[in-house]
């Protein structure tokens, strides 16, 4: 168990201190569940009354709170968020213990598998596949024909990954994830009277930092990549078609889904349930409204809403004038028989 | 084999027996799949045309049918549906069957397992899990250190369930569905130009009685619980963000979001793909059309639709409305014309 | 390696070659990709000036494309698209290498298994299941008892298939898939204050040359058979409620949803994230544009979109007409300000 003073997660955090800085603590929790040996944190300042009931040490506070007489120590901060996170990997933080390859795990032939790994019972790895070092796999997980992975993935059970992937460093891939399926695409043979599959030969390729959440599809390239860049985040249920490429830090939530050959700009941020169609550009920082459809090219910054997406603001006046629009039926025809009188 | 007597079953559910009550039956189909020896059902009145081509020996009917002359017996009931949901159950409830540990199961330490289980071959369970009486685990399934299992619960194959999820008493989780994975949240961090991944330490909590379809996501919490309360159903692909609380009761159509922190209460119904954004309190029997986008709280009772979600009643007035749009604009057109042409 | 002359490709497309038709190649790829050896291909003719940064040693071209002075053979096709396919199947298609069943997978009793199988490490057969010719199960991969799979049909790793589905032959069925899950199917019994699970007691049939894309959901039947007719393309993260039926050649793209009961007809196309209300007929070769909901029956042919969906042409103008929505606010105040004053 690791021990921090107030004063020394303070400046972990570049925070300032308030009483007691040589307060020590051994672990975060929130406010309900902090112990008498635990830092906690408020994020809304209107909810500083709550600190008094909280049992915790200490507490993380937004920048802007008043003093608050709890007798004890506080560590003010710009982002409480950004702070919490910080500190609550400081303490969960463990250097990573290799459990090697179980012995039911089922590993093909010329892997390059490191002594400091860890595979799972039922795991299930191809021919060729090559891991980094620190690299865990989870129960039940399979990974394809020359797939490779880099240092210190963690790839979660049951997750399936097709052949001749590449995964980064530091990637977090959640259960139920399918890593490299085939590409919706096929060519209708009118002789034949059928769909003729296209054979998709690409693969996909995800960067460092990424993380992917539970039950995601990301398929492979016909040609080429799928790409997802260093730092981007995928909620889960989230559809990636066939070389879709997600820039850098981009932010996708929950069961959106992004067709064919479209590029997301980096930092984008998709909300719950967008779709986007396919072979567009979203620009870098793009914000779309959850639930939205995107169905043309978006500039950098753009923020829209809507299906089709509108900018949101528009969207936001579009939204209100929809709630009126039985009213405006019969607005309109009032004065349509009114000025049809003065004809 | 079963085999009850149409009296019998009338007793069993309620029902007023019309002809023949001893003829005995030994099964429930529907109309067409129905033998000379089982028992069928009608559920709309309009297709009692439909009764007279089916073998079946007798049939559950709506309390308002007319006599009909097949001479064949009729339990009326209020509620066909539930009738024939009590008869099936009756007849294809079956004592549990304990297969035992399949041997090539991976069962970690300290586990507590009841003889009369069944669990799956390649199953995966990990340090300290513990099963209820009449547990089935299915094949390939995987269950994290510290999971809880009450009695008599269902979990089909390929299901993760990831460390110290509870669940409880005659739970169904079908297959493909991940509980507990890690919630979507992340500070950024400007300094390091980075999503910084927030701690998940909180766990997933599932109740008494609770059915979970195929491949639905169920965040754990990020501090605390996200719970499921009994009797809550969930149908395929839902996913539920961390600190979701589902009420008692309450049903979500499949591919419904829910994202964090938001309660839906007992007994709502949630139509298919409908989202609810984060940290909203959704009360009480609150029924959300299929497809719609919930924005703000929902008081007890309140019947909703459309993106962004407003009462139904105004929404079917508003599509109406929506249709008509275009000749409105040519309407507004006109008048403006005649309008400007008289001043 | 298969090695072809262009004139041998144009004659297997029905193509029409320009240049030097004894070129010879080894394979396909894109324009970026394609080396010395491999034919590649240009669908859009504005693109045509990318020829000549290929490597390639031939081209496949819109038959209308103006002659390009590459100093390579052309094979002159009405769809690239489909010439494409068929080429690069030609190059890509094997003979299957029958890898026999992997000593870690477990084989239930009175299984029907040819010789000429591949079943992968950890897969799981339960009993009674006929495997025909040729089929290849993935690892991890679940399948229940008395399923039958027809012959040359492939199953990606970690699917799941339940009790009694019946699957045709030349299937592909991508990982994550579970195909025979439950209906959402509940009974509410006042007395007890419950839902009383009804019971699914059909099944799931999958006719031939059908392919199921990632983590896809297919329920049973309630009674009867929920099917997907042969030739019909899912993509990842379809729902099929109970009972559905999919008609032949049909496409439904990613995240598409279809409640109970309702029947989509021969070659309809469905877009992403569309959903489609329970116990509807959706005629043949209707077309949903993505994100649609569908609460009524659809004629042969119609092409609908919107929420809820109303005829594509009509959709068009509403879309166009909603984004004028504030100022039509603002005007129809006017008009009524100066209607007044008139009066």
């Amino acid at each position: 168990m690791k021990t921090a003073t107030v004063a020394e997660l303070a400046a972990l955090v570049g925070g300032e201190t308030a009483g007691a800085g040589e307060v020590a603590v051994t672990g975060l929790a929130d406010l309900a569940g902090a112990g008498a040996q635990e830092i906690s944190f408020l994020v809304d300042p209107r909810r500083a009354a709550e600190l008094a009931g909280s049992r915790a040490a200490a507490f993380i506070v937004p920048a802007k709170l008043p003093t608050v007489a709890e007798n004890r120590p506080l560590i003010r901060v710009a982002d409480p968020y950004l702070a919490v996170a910080k500190i609550h990997n400081f303490f969960l933080t463990q250097p990573f213990a290799a459990a090697g390859a179980h012995p039911s795990a089922v590993i093909g032939a010329d892997c390059v598998i490191p002594a400091e790994v860890s595979i799972g019972p039922l795991a299930v790895l191809g021919n060729g596949v090559r891991l980094g070092e620190r690299v865990s796999i989870g129960a039940g997980t399979v990974i394809g024909n020359g797939v490779e992975i880099g240092a210190d993935t963690l790839i979660y059970p049951n997750v399936t990954i097709y052949d001749q992937s590449v995964i980064g460093c530091r990637v977090t891939i959640h259960s139920g994830s399918v890593i490299g399926s085939d590409g919706f695409g096929y060519a209708f043979d009118p002789v034949a009277g059928r769909h003729l599959k296209r054979p998709h030969v690409g693969r996909v390729r995800i960067d460092d930092e990424v993380e992917i959440g539970a039950n995601c599809c990301i398929d492979r390239g016909t040609f080429g990549e799928t790409v997802i860049r260093a730092g981007a985040k995928l909620d889960n249920l989230v559809q990636l078609g066939h070389n879709v490429e997600i820039g850098e830090n981009a932010l996708l939530v929950a069961q959106a889904g992004i067709a064919g050959s479209t590029r997301i700009g980096r930092s984008a941020v998709l909300g719950g349930q967008v779709g986007v169609s396919g072979h567009l550009k979203i620009g870098d920082r793009v914000m779309i409204a959850a639930k939205s459809g995107v169905h043309n090219n978006q500039e950098d910054g753009a923020v829209v809403a809507g299906i089709p997406a509108i900018p949101h603001r528009q969207w936001l006046r579009v939204s209100a004038a929809i709630a009126r629009l039985p009213e405006m039926v019969k607005e309109l025809r009032s004065v349509k028989k009114r000025s049809g009188e003065n004809e």
